[in-house]
């Protein structure tokens, strides 16, 4: 039984050490984190194998077995994410919005860490590092809940972090692991509000949907992309098409992968068949709309999409398409479908691309671009702890300074107010 | 009986239009409401003197009834602040972090409005005209609830507001007002998540607990403090006297009021008598600590610290006086009795200042200056929607640009992720 105020005592105290810690210190940190995941390999790998084998007599999905599963390239590929963390700018202390006012009050504004990050995730192990990096970077302590499938590859590598800290000489709590596999743990978690500052889920809708409902703390809901592309009537079209090839099949089991193609009715004859001849070598399936439908014909891997299809998430090879009058149905249709990930315009009018990235609400618009690149490596953060699809704090990809807050610094000549 | 789903429709769908309005066209809605206050001055408050006279036979105290009293002066005040508002600068449309990439993606971040506010507050009817300017400025809808004591007035105000709305070509369905007194509706708006981006109380304790505890939606908590001043050896007794008389006394029923005096013991002997001196003529009671009872002796306004009285925010006439050790147990007690909302040190001794100003993790943390500035027309913000003490997306004063979120604008020359 975990004793959850404990916890968030611990954490909330490791916190305000790990706020004081310089860049060095933290840096030094993260390399010798760095280092125990390698001296620590065999014990890690060991406890996975047992996670793995459990998973297979529990009848995981093999695809669900490979986001678990831990080797010896993947374990040194995350302990070289955990050394380029250390060199990432330190946001913490960072000043901004200087100013003096008439009357002699000098103000400014200062990052500070948020204090305590509240995660909770699902099956792969790695984002155990990942957050843990990220939050000691950025100078806060985290309480961590990962899913019960890598429970005990998941121990061995806070294991790791710990003694890291531990000879960095920075406090062990820091980083926090709920370990015990009841449910009702989650919960605790999600109200334990006079410790913990902000709670991040990572996982799929419903885990979103549970933190939202639940939680008293402010919850980051995001990684849910219903993504669109609009293929607009002056679109290079030979261009577009592999966009939409890159968008669709470089990975399509996340969230920043294409789900919907619109297509302006003018071109629509000649560019959904090259899409569908495109893209059905790498196996995509394709829903389409009665126009889109009667260009491309009855095929093996077209079917008509149905209720609903416009509003799911495929994280697979599926890819809706659909007929517009133009842009301003292709603006209406993402307005109505999407979940305001990323969403894109393929076209030559600078007219039209500027209407569309002023009126499309989503957390990235594009312009000629794969939706692909929402992500905080690829827009230059260096690194990336979610995709924020709400509106406060943070939108679209959050790395170090979006786990910060800030305090107002003013000072005075004893000064009293009129 | 209110519909909130069509409630939430209309709103968002205002909020779209907001969205895309031009500053020119905002500034000329709000100097159009600022006529229609003047020009709809009888029937205000001839509504307003229904609320009072029933908020008099229902008992209401005289200082609730002189917060819900509108007068000709105080509806006046409310125009010009309107006007005020139309001269601040427009956040929405900024862009910032432009950077091209490596690769050549063209990449920013533009602020954009959240959408659509709810704001739950008590009973001040300005507050309507308030959030009502600064929601319209920044681009936003927002669905308002206000106290049942100000029914009248505040139904009075909304239709000033959406009669300007509508003489200046913007939706006046960008401002909504509940007006059924049924509570269940105050909880409805709580979990209006599909068209509320925000959640906005205004008013004491209990009003944000109930929304934290409730909402689906992300609440700004703020507006609860109890405010520290810390007298260091080095402060000039003299001024930091001053200090304290206009932290405690200038407006002492506000957040930003001063709740608790440390003194360092040093200096405790000299100054402690002097604060009982200089603020016993406002009426001002001391609650004080052993060692500080001592020193002030027993006196008619000067009564023992009971348990609870630091975590007390007192919104009267009322200080707690502790003797301390020094800096290190003042930032403790800081620690352990701030809400985080205004703390500060008074001191000649710049490593005192600065060792204060890293370790205080309050919203707005001060040296050598009154707390009373923790406000957004003090602070240089021209405005203020609440004052945030919470960590996520602001914090301290909020204004325009706290009521904005931004969004990434990715522009390529046909860029595929590799």
């Amino acid at each position: 039984m975990v004793d959850l105020q404990d916890l968030g005592k611990r954490a909330r105290t490791a916190g305000r050490q790990l706020a004081g810690a310089s860049t060095e210190q933290k840096n030094r940190a993260l390399h010798t984190i760095a280092e125990q995941l390698t001296l620590r390999e065999g014990a890690i790998l060991e406890a996975n194998e047992i996670d793995v084998a459990d998973g297979r007599s529990n009848g995981l999905s093999e695809a669900l077995i490979d986001r678990l599963l831990l080797t010896p390239a993947r374990l040194s590929g995350i302990a070289a994410d955990t050394r380029h963390v250390a060199s990432l700018p330190d946001p913490v202390g960072q000043e901004f919005d200087q100013e003096t006012l008439p009357n002699g009050l000098r103000v400014r504004r200062r990052r500070t860490p948020l204090g305590v990050l509240g995660v909770i995730y699902e099956a792969r192990p790695n984002v155990t590092i990942d957050v843990a990096a990220l939050a000691l970077k950025s100078g806060n302590a985290a309480i961590l809940r990962g899913g019960k499938e890598t429970l005990r590859s998941n121990l061995a590598l806070v294991e790791a972090i710990r003694a890291g800290l531990a000879i960095a000489g920075l406090p062990k709590d820091s980083m926090l692991y709920i370990g015990d596999p009841d449910r009702t743990h989650v919960l605790g978690l999600l109200r334990l509000r006079e410790y913990v500052d902000m709670i991040i889920p990572r996982g799929g809708a419903e885990l979103h949907q549970f933190c939202l409902e639940n939680a008293t703390i402010p919850v980051i809901t995001g990684g849910i992309g219903i993504c669109h592309l609009y293929v607009d009537e002056s679109a290079d079209l030979a261009r577009a098409v592999e966009i939409i090839h890159n968008a669709k099949t470089q990975r399509p089991s996340v969230c920043n992968a294409l789900d919907t193609l619109l297509v302006h009715h003018s071109i629509a004859a000649e560019v959904l068949p090259q899409v569908v001849e495109r893209l059905k070598v790498d196996g995509v399936c394709f829903k389409a709309d009665g126009p889109a439908l009667q260009i491309v014909g009855s095929r093996e891997n077209v079917e008509p999409a149905g209720a609903g299809d416009w509003d799911t998430e495929w994280l697979s090879l599926v890819l809706g398409l659909k007929v517009v009058e133009g842009l301003d149905e292709a603006i209406a249709h993402i307005d109505a479908h999407s979940t305001g990930h990323s969403d894109g315009i393929l076209t030559q009018n600078q007219d039209h691309a500027r209407k569309f990235v002023d009126r499309v609400d989503s957390a990235a618009v594009y312009v000629n671009a794969s939706t692909r690149f929402t992500d905080g490596a690829q827009l230059g953060l260096g690194a990336e702890v979610a995709v924020s699809t709400q509106k406060l704090h943070a939108r679209g990809p959050m790395a170090l300074r979006e786990l910060t807050t800030y305090k107002w610094i003013i000072e005075g000549d004893w000064h009293v107010r009129a």
